[in-house]
């Protein structure tokens, strides 16, 4: 059994729980928008999941539901944006807006964002750059859940990357990857259902490789690419949050729990206007590497799932399970 | 049985070879001294190994040893670097004067290299920046080597990123890799060897997984992280070709021939202030995270071994075996 609500149902449905949770109306707006995109795009680790948690926390005050993104401009091309322990997107939407001034201006800008939360799909913010036809590159950090090569403690979160480019007569392409091998959610369904996970995705609480979903949990996640991809991870976390003076992974609180301390992680945000620098030819040269790729049979662009998956749910709505919607209503009748 | 060289006298002669091989004086002490450094570092891919082809290709003219590198400042933070189809050492060492200025006025700049060629360990470079107290990011593509995910024919080269940031009493941080899983030659020492690969590491010419060393070598190599890798690889070719309009890995030339085009490959390099963006909190917040790492016994940092290398290089000079010696010695001598 399910519900059906279209894209601005569920929107507004999300916008209202928020504000029934100490957030002022132009943020929940913005939280909302981003989680239903990422729900429609089918990362729902990013999407409605997040509406019980995100609410809890503005209501207990963990996140300042009613914070204003602070910007001063530290340089001629760098910002930085004091999201003041609210949540992430409102520090994303004014980055952005000052950012693609800055870049088209300047050729290259970047913000950093400090004092800041879970920014959900980070695709979703370097799209809105590619979307004013400018090349984003976005780091964040995120709670713990990775150790150094060759350690056992968490020190670093999964640290994802986000790329876009502006495309001609295409929405942009768009990567966007978090460090870990796998998602912890994946070895979180393993241990509920009570099976193994493959070896190679998660180490114990000593550091040593496990097929034991159980032991994985109170361990570290393994980085893509192993030892390659903990050089990638570190790097991520001086960016996002050395850089941007914010909290580490492994003096950040919880993205979930009501309680404790903000996280007050970090996110650094690149942008770049493809014109000076390609001489005006970067909109041809992407096509003709687009064309290398896709005349290949068997392959397909990172990204390229999200365009049907968003188009299916304009023409048809999203389908939420009972449980969700009981969860969602619930939460908006709570205050 | 092998020949004992100082630093200089290895470099003196690497110089002197490229000069009597149609480059200039200039150009042959920037190309000499980075290849002597890589060497020193264990990165022999990048060292002495390459002097035979980049000699073999300044005599033939592939490579414009005589090439000055033309800088077009394309905005504000922005530069053009156009290497002129020469070596890429002299194009990397304009952009890094123009950057290390820029950057530090603005915040952030950013370069574009356009009509390169190979620039060895992308890492010495990036740690150019870093010892001007500059945060580097640094993108290359090169000749096709990976193809994209699910395909099987050549798109991409191995695409190294390289990362450097100041620290406060050391040696910068940098972190340097390529986004193949191995390097190719590693499939060529097993393939001279007649020894079979691990899985993983390569594609037959089907597109098909090999642990055949013969048909990994006409196939393709496969990316660091698998499917997550291969997105890392298109965004650093988007990065250093698109962006820069440059030669795709499809579309260049060998490094290691003499005859045919200049590969005219592409490079993209970042550079960040860290001072405006942490609000002067840089250094001590990434040693606050360096500690978190080393404390955590069988941990270190990525590039670590490189300082103890130098060191030693600077104290006892490099070990320069006879093959290579007599081939050396044998470049010095033509002309």
């Amino acid at each position: 059994m399910a519900t059906n609500l279209s894209i601005e149902e569920t929107t507004n449905l999300v916008k209202q729980i928020l504000e029934n949770h100490n957030t002022s109306s132009q943020n929940a707006e913005l939280v909302a928008k981003a989680l239903v995109a990422a729900e429609v795009e089918g990362q729902k680790g990013h999407g409605l999941s997040r509406v019980a948690s995100y609410s809890a926390q503005s209501k207990s005050g963990k996140v300042d539901g009613y914070a204003t993104p602070e910007v001063l401009r530290v340089a001629e091309s760098a910002i930085r944006v004091n999201a003041g322990q609210g949540f992430a997107y409102p520090a994303f939407k004014t980055a952005i807006d000052h950012l693609s001034d800055l870049s088209r201006k300047h050729g290259i800008a970047a913000a950093a964002i400090t004092r800041s939360h879970h920014c959900g799909s980070l695709g979703y913010h370097a799209e809105m750059l590619a979307k004013k036809n400018i090349v984003a590159l976005v780091f964040s950090n995120s709670p713990k859940a990775m150790a150094p090569w060759g350690g056992k403690e968490g020190v670093f979160g999964t640290n994802p990357i986000a790329f876009a480019a502006p495309r001609a007569n295409s929405a942009p392409l768009v990567i966007d990857l978090s460090l870990s091998k796998v998602a912890r959610g994946k070895v979180k369904v393993a241990h509920e259902k009570g099976e193994a996970i493959p070896e190679g995705w998660a180490l114990d609480q000593d550091g040593n490789p496990t097929t034991n979903a159980e032991d994985a949990m109170s361990g570290t996640m393994i980085p893509m690419g192993d030892a390659k991809g903990f050089a990638l991870v570190l790097m991520v976390e001086v960016l996002s949050a050395a850089l941007t003076s914010s909290q580490f992974g492994f003096e950040a609180g919880s993205f979930f729990t009501a309680e404790g301390p903000s996280p007050s992680i970090g996110q650094f945000v690149i942008a770049i206007a493809p014109g000076p620098f390609s001489n005006n030819q970067f909109a041809t040269r992407l096509e003709t590497l687009i064309s290398a790729i896709l005349d290949q049979p068997g392959t397909r662009l990172p990204g390229s799932k999200k365009d049907a998956m968003r188009e299916e749910a304009r023409q048809n709505g999203l389908t939420i399970n009972d449980n969700m919607m009981e969860s969602l209503l619930a939460l908006k009748g709570d205050s």
